[in-house]
C-alpha cells in the first residue's frame, strides 16, 4: 500500500464559514509535506448519494496511494461508524452512510471501523467530526500508518439503494444517478456498456417517456433549446438540454429511469 | 518565533474575478516553498466583524507559526494603518480595522505598523494593497523576516464594538457574534462558559424573547423546522432550526442578545 | 526558458462537480511536485474573452516559468486547434479561441499546436480535452519539456475582435473590457495611458453618453449609489457605483465606449 503524499477533500461545508480550513490545519498540523486537493465543497447539502457519485468518477485520475477524506455526515453525532478503506489503490475516510458503497466493487477492498483515539484530536466535538475525527485519520494514513492500526476490520455493507443497469428485451435500461450544476442529467450507463450494447449500430434514448433522441458528440450538434444525449466528462450517457437545463425541462432526478433501444 | 511555512488567506474578494491567484502569484515569487491554505473568500463584502469571527474562529487549528493573511479592507486608501502582529503563537497581517481585535487576548501579543517599504511591491495601487502591501508581507513573515524588521511598534487598539458574555443574577447573557451560510446563528458563548454556568443542569435558552428551549447535542434531535440550541462547529453556543434557516426565522444578528437560564 | 514549478488553472467548469480536481489529479500523477493554483473557475460559462482579460490581467503577478492552464473551451469536440505558448516569459495552454490573443503582444512569443499524444491520457474524451489533453501537457511543460516538442510551430492569430484605446482628436476613447463580480465595468484603458493623456489635468469621463465625473481615487470618496471612475485592482480604469452595480445602472458590456476628456 503505497502513499503519494495527496490528500483529497470533499464535503458539503461550503467555502464561506471556514470549516474545510480548520480541517487543512489539522491535517497540516500532522504531516507537513500533504498535498491537499479539494475535489468539491458544494455538494448539495447532506446528499450522501451525489457525493458518493463524484467521489467514484474522480478519484481514479489521481495517483494510487491517495487518500480521498469525503465528509458529508448527516448522521454526525448519531451512531453510525467512522471508516478508513483502501480500495482500487486509494484509501477513503468517510462516515459509514454509502459514500463508499462503490468500494465493494474492487477486489482490493479492506476497510476498518475508525477506533483507535490516538489518531484522533483530543477534544471530539459532537458536530465535527470531519475535523476532529476523519481530518487526522486521513493525515496518519497519508503518512503512512498502516490501515489496520486505526481500528478493526470492517465488514463494508451497501448504505444506498442502488442503480440498476440492465437489458432487458432489447432495451438498455439505466437510471439518472447525478445533475451536474447546469442540470444536465448523468445516467448509471458507461460509454463501455453503451458501445457494447449498440454496436455502433443507431440508438434512440427515452428519459421517462420524454424522446430524447440518438446519441450526439457534442451539445453544438443540436440547436438551441434541444434536448441532446451524449458521453458526458464523467464518462457516462448524460441527459442535456443544449443551452438549458435538463433538470427543470424534464423534472428528473437520481433514479429516474433511462432507456436505449436499437433503431432510429 | 517559529515558521510552519504555511500562510492562509481570508478576503472577501469572492474567486471569480482572479485577485487572490494575483495575491498567491506575489507570494510565491517571494516564498516559493510557502504553503497557501485558503480559509474564506466569501466573507460578506466588507463585513470585518464576520471575517474576524472566522478567523479567530480558525486559525488555532493551524500548527504555531503560520502567518495568516487577513484582507477585508473598506478602508483602502484611507491612511488607517496596516498591520502584523504575532499572537497565540501564530502571525497575522491585516489592515487596522479590527479584524485582530482578537489578539488583545493573548499574552505574547506584538504589533507593528508596516512602514518598511522593502518589503513590498515596488508599485502600490490604491484600490488593492491585498497585493500590493499585505502579500508580500505576509511572504517576508513566512520565509523568517523578524516582525520586527517590518515597521514600528504598534499599540493595537479594539476597533470593533465587543460582545459581552456575562453571568447577571441567574441569567448567562451572551449576543450573537456570527450568521453562518446555513442561517444558523452562531453567539459568543464558549462550550466551557456554558457548561461552568450549567454545572450539568437543565438550562432554558432564548433569543430576543424568541424561547428556543434546553441544549441539544445534534440538529437531528428535533424535528423539521423547531429551532434547536446546541454547541455548533465554532465550540460556541449556536441556534439554528432544523432544515431552514434561524436568521430569517429571528430576524437576528451580531449583537442581538441570547439569555441562558437554570432549570426547565 | 525557466520553470518556476507552478501551474495556474483558469476555468468556467465551477468547483461542484470535481471536473477541476480530474485535472489536478492528472497533473499531480506526471508532476507531483508540482504547485498548483487557482485564477478562477467561475468565469462565465464559455464566456472567452472574459477569461482572456482574467488571465492577461493576473499571469504576470506570478514568477516567470509558470504555465497557465486556461480551459474555456466552447469548440470542445470541433477541430478547433489545442494550443501551448511562450510569451512574456510564462507559458500558456488553452484552446485556439481568443483565449491567448493578449500573447501577440509580447516580442517573446512562441506558438505550438498540441499534436504529440504521448503527452496527453491514453483515452481522449470528446467532452473533457481539459482534464485528457491539456492538463497533461501543462504538468509535462512544468516539469521541463520543451515546448517544441509538444507539436509543429503554429501562427497564432487574433480570434476576439479587439477593443479599441485611442485618442481622437482632444478625446481618449477606450471600451469596456470586462465586469466584475459587483458590476464593476473595467475599461482598456490603463493607468498609464490615462495619466499620458491627462498629464495632471482634470477630466470628464462619460460612458456611453452617461456623464460619471473626473477621476476618483477610492469608492468612499462619492456618497451611496453615485457613480464613479478610478483607476481599479486590475490597473485600469474602471466605472463603478458606489455600494451599487454599474453594470445594472448603465445596461454596459463589454465593447460599451468610454470617453475621457480634458476639462470638468
Amino acid at each position: 500500500m503505497q502513499r503519494s503524499g495527496i490528500i483529497t477533500l470533499l464535503t458539503d461545508f461550503g467555502q464561506r464559514d471556514g470549516y474545510v480550513a480548520a480541517m487543512k490545519g489539522v491535517m497540516l498540523g500532522l504531516d507537513p509535506a500533504a498535498k491537499l486537493i479539494d475535489i468539491s465543497h458544494e455538494v448539495e447539502p447532506q446528499n450522501v448519494a451525489a457525493g458518493a457519485f463524484i467521489l467514484e468518477s474522480h478519484f481514479r485520475y489521481f495517483p494510487a496511494g491517495t487518500v480521498h477524506l469525503a465528509v458529508i455526515d448527516p448522521g454526525v453525532g448519531s451512531p453510525r461508524a467512522a471508516l478508513a478503506c483502501y480500495a482500487g489503490g486509494h484509501f477513503f475516510v468517510a462516515p459509514d452512510n454509502g459514500l463508499l458503497d462503490f468500494c465493494l466493487g474492487f477486489s482490493d477492498l479492506q476497510a476498518v471501523r475508525l477506533a483507535q483515539k490516538k489518531f484522533w484530536r483530543e477534544t471530539i466535538s459532537s458536530t465535527f467530526h470531519g475535523r476532529d475525527i476523519f481530518a487526522p485519520v486521513a493525515a496518519h494514513l497519508a503518512r503512512g500508518e498502516p490501515l489496520h492500526h486505526l481500528g478493526e476490520s470492517f465488514v463494508l455493507q451497501r448504505k444506498l439503494p442502488p442503480l440498476l443497469c440492465q437489458i432487458k428485451g432489447k432495451v438498455l435500461q439505466g437510471q439518472i444517478a447525478y445533475t451536474d450544476r447546469f442540470g444536465n442529467l448523468i445516467s448509471n450507463i458507461s460509454e463501455q456498456q453503451l458501445r457494447e450494447f449498440a454496436k455502433n449500430q443507431t440508438v434512440t434514448i427515452t428519459l421517462a417517456g420524454h424522446l430524447i433522441g440518438s446519441l450526439n458528440k457534442t451539445y453544438a450538434e443540436v440547436p438551441p433549446n434541444a434536448p441532446i444525449a451524449l458521453i458526458g466528462s464523467f464518462g457516462f450517457l448524460e441527459i442535456g438540454v443544449n443551452l438549458g437545463n435538463a433538470q427543470l425541462r424534464f423534472g428528473a432526478r437520481r433514479g429516474t429511469p433511462i432507456a436505449i433501444e436499437l433503431g432510429s
